[in-house]
């Protein structure tokens, strides 16, 4: 792909880099700054050149203190990406983001750009189309603590002066590989873009936008985020045919088919059961 | 036109099989079916392989049961597609509409495309964008049989989960002929782009979509109905210069000017009138 | 009660007088005019002193435009006003209204108050308050040939200056007697109150209200109706403790407490399914 | 003043018995059920005829699931009622409020009313009127965590079907003492009317609503949940002429002054910042 | 009436002091300020206690910059308040809008309650139901010069922080007279209770609320202006009967009985056509 | 740039053809018809082949009834087009603009394409995507005297019927220099196909659009006016790498940076205070 065009930052801090859109990122995101630190829970590659790398869990507050020192901007994809116990999700998702944010206002940090989901809104009809300022209806623990991001991120915003750009996250896979995610995908390159607009766009506020590439059917309607800047450039088109002939069908009545989360919004329960 | 990849249904059935649009879809939509059973009231060309040919009409309730037997989806172009006295319109149109979903529902039909009309909205001025949900200003007996399609497809879909999309089709002519042509205008591929979409949309419930090339200046906003996947590819443009030098000019103040329904709105009435 | 000051009109028609509500009416609607026409398909008491009384169905157009004759204004009550097969809907509802627009408009009649229904908007849900600019959700076939009366009324005024307000009826009854009727209530009382007002605005074009008594809970916000100027006076409240403790629970999962057209959410099919 | 009439259930719980409102709603909320069941952190006064005491932290599933067994409906005022530090916020609001969801899932609970709070919204204006529907914008960690229970009750209604009710409560007090409460009061009889109307409407999903009385001014208009069926009675302006007279000025300047979460707005931050 | 309790002014102004609702304002404001400063470019009567008198033309900037001296607030009424010429309109209400609300600024004013109309929405049909949030359909030049002070309103207060409450003001005549005054009848009472809510509300930005009687029908719904805490007392109701006695038929196709600005909006031209 | 078809005028008067756009349109404007007049308060260039140039100033009213004489319609961009103080404004913009509309009214001209800017919306937030329904928010004298257009435009069309599509013009010039207008920037080329489409499309009523190219960011979303099939061609994106090189850093709490008006909104204030 073609490099957006974009200001050179002196140095972004990606965390969740030993995930899977970490891994993709990391390589990508250093075209746009002097150094790429990078933080996972879990190994990482070695520091390359002009990169930084810092292990360390986003539920411990001063190692988040540590990490945020001297960092323009956050690309926080940290945290579980899938759905776990509630109590697995905890302390990752919302004791981390809140970590994040307070050492990132400690610091003097500008911008933050947050990994959401489409899991805040997992529970609408792949039947209509929604636009950022739709109510949450979150289709998981997961999705529960990705709105909890968002509203921490408007916080943030209305009370320090702190900026979020919530991207929520469609499907981001390689290819699109069943019929939800000819609606759903987001290309690698696109999420590049969509990344480079969240960090170069003057003004934003907290904003949120559909992490989405341009797929002919999709459920999201990006019109209210122009100002962000995003233009995707992929489309799951191509994949069409050989997904569809993968799926011939599908039951909208069952819930999995019919929301927008797809297969989210039957996971769980996970507790066991108390004692009757 | 490059076909639309889409998933193959074994049996489709297009009502209105001899009418303008009929024609045009009979060998366009065979592409996407095993069957394509056609029906109509009037008499059709003889079925052609993998064609199966009825002549029924849509006001005997017994003949469309026997018509939807075994039929995947529907694409309901019958009836009466231009304004005729409201006796007319009724057994065609109102009684057919209802013929055919309470046959599909009996029959186990899952989606029925809907062949509605700009003419359900036809009293919104000219002078405004509108969208999917606007209110139905319909303009004439047969904009109100429309409404009535529309309305029943809710129904069956809130209560018996049969899935419709109804398509508001502007003018769906081979090009554009005059002024309001250039902003109304349907191409035939764009049609099949529209029905393909339509048809292969994983969930739609009920939904609204304009029928509308991608002209350069239209008063339809598809942007709520972007689930169903239509992207067009044609436009009016190229017709522009001699549409507007055969109609120099238009006069805003005259309804069937100023009206998206074009003349529709100013056809009638047709009863005569009774003693005084 | 005490009566709502209004112009005095010089012929009222009242469609429908044989009915539940026309018989509530008759008495009630004599005040605000010299002469009160009655008409039923089913005979009706002789004619008092200012009173016609005229037998005939509203399906035959002839009948109505004699019945249209020299009448100011028409409160149409006509027709089945609950669930019943399609064929029994059509007649009366459908065509029966058709016809008593045409002929006001055949006789220069310069407003109507149609009795719409809540069975309009039937699938809305309980647990939401919609205004009079819901998009429809027919509950019923009985439901859907409300929403073409609507539909109708919106075309007489936009195309010929006819002006109607439709009002969505809740539960017109003596009394309140199961807890859907609770919020849907409508006494006698308001609907008088609610009928002057809606004959007596100066200007309604077709205006959408929906008839409901100052209930305590309700899902419907008039708000945007305040131009009629219907306040109703009365409430369900009286009633509530000897409701509840007839019905003390209902089950929310079933769709005939969840929607707000209660029962006939759930009514049907009537169509024997044909042979297989 | 007069009790609403309302069902009768078997069995309350009541959170957060020991806190400033569940020692207002102790005695009221026993007229409406046979056994009253009080539970909170603190020690509580022993339980009464019909009242079953169980002193439980909310961060202990285990106590949660016997807590709620033979629950009808949930009153849920437990949690920290002011702003802390997040470490403080996070058992009682965040983990608190999972364990009274998962354990009603689990117990079958029907419903739940969920005392959430106005510092959801706090940083709107004073100089504007908001509704249900308006996007959250927390003013504080409190704040956001009433922000994931409301989030919270929306899944578990989504996925489960346990509906909730949540009261986004302004300033519940004896009487308004600033002039910031003469807008967001609500009086205890009041609050009685709320709590008795959200557990006796028949279906509510998840329903948001404004907690407040009938003041003379508000930011918050109601009309989008009257399906709940609460009419304010009382309302601030008795306590006006003292109010201002004790506040003569206000700034509106001042963040706290202008922001309808008042002083919260303006709370913390709470962490030493890091060494530098 | 019952005055409402409100915090005392030291000084008001009050311009437009000789016209109509000046003089009925000049005796009602003194109760809420120790010093009524009283304006007009006509004659008034001599200062009374607690009164100041200034005779000074609205388009003398240097007059205005004295007049706003020592002032807490402004009810600006002065100007013309019925349609004339452009150029009549135009220093009154638009030079003498800037001046009040330049000279406001230099002198530190923090409030200006400023007399709209009604005729700034004009154009709006009597057969529906605006809020607040309506965009300008002015019907006269003197709708232009609201609708223009409306907007420096807004330009002062984002600008300059200085706020005001724009109230478009119905009919406030001692009684209705005509059928168009039973909607917009706005009682001297009621104007006063709206002026003291404009005065006494904490933060208000600027806010846009319409000035009308608690009337049974209006066109006006002002609940998006909760926050000003106007709650009117006064109904055209009781001089129903003798206004639709005296005007018994409207003809609601004629643009001054449809429009909600009456016979304004067939005002002029003024004009003189030039030569051909 | 190839030429968009477009019908031809017998006579066009663009109004500020010396100013800068008024100098980049006459050689464009003069391909859509067979006379070109030209007016502005400065001197002009010569008139040349198909030319009529008029010096005259738009506040001299008898003036402009002869400049408006035997025109088809009015590109009307004469006025101030910076901030200036107040009084300098009024004569051009709000006198210059009544003076316009009352001769085409007068004249029978049929539609006027106003210049109006982006400065009637420059208080909104460059965070936020606004729709040309948004309400005005006003940033300047320059703004206040655009916004008033905007209205006068509104009445002539509800009163008289004359056609006015305001453009809210955002940055036009060669190319975009600092960062703001890479948002707001709008190419010649696009100003020129946005005038066609407002000569051209057949119905406007009074439309508001915004001018704006097809930049990868904006905070202005045309999806309402569609109608008037403006779509542009050109982009900021070119010159992106060069003016965020020259504004490497832009701080967002800033009101010049943060607001969609830029350096418009701290303008001012002109007049001097007042001696205490």
């Amino acid at each position: 792909m073609e490099r957006l065009s974009a200001p050179r930052f002196k140095r972004l801090l990606l965390t969740g880099a030993a995930g899977n859109l970490g891994r993709v990122l990391r390589p990508r995101m250093k075209h746009y700054c002097d150094v790429l630190r990078l933080s996972d829970l879990a190994p990482m590659d070695p520091a390359g050149e002009g990169e930084e790398v810092v292990q360390a869990p986003l539920e411990d507050l001063a190692a988040m203190q540590s990490l945020l020192k001297d960092v323009d901007a956050v690309l926080h994809f940290g945290g579980v990406s899938i759905e776990k116990p509630f109590d697995v999700v905890l302390p990752a998702n919302i004791v981390g983001a809140y970590n994040v944010y307070e050492a990132a206002r400690q610091r003097g940090v500008k911008r933050i750009v947050f990994a959401s989901s489409n899991h805040v809104i997992g529970f609408y009809s792949q039947g209509e189309t929604i636009t950022p300022q739709a109510l949450p209806r979150p289709d998981s623990y997961y999705g529960l603590s990705k709105a909890f991001g968002e509203n921490l991120a408007q916080f943030y915003f209305d009370r320090y002066g702190l900026e979020t750009v919530s991207l929520r996250i469609g499907s981001c896979w390689p290819e699109p590989t069943d019929r939800r995610m000819l609606a759903s995908w987001l290309s690698y390159d696109d999420l590049e873009r969509l990344l480079v607009a969240a960090l170069s766009a003057p003004v934003v506020g907290h904003s949120v936008i559909y992490g989405v590439s341009d797929n002919r059917s999709t459920w999201w309607d990006n019109s209210a985020a122009r100002h962000i800047g995003y233009r995707p450039q992929d489309s799951s088109e191509p994949w069409r045919a050989q997904v569809e002939a993968a799926h011939p069908y599908v039951d909208p009545s069952r819930p999995e088919v019919r929301c927008q989360g797809g297969g989210f919004v039957v996971l769980g329960p996970f507790e066991k059961d108390p004692a009757p």
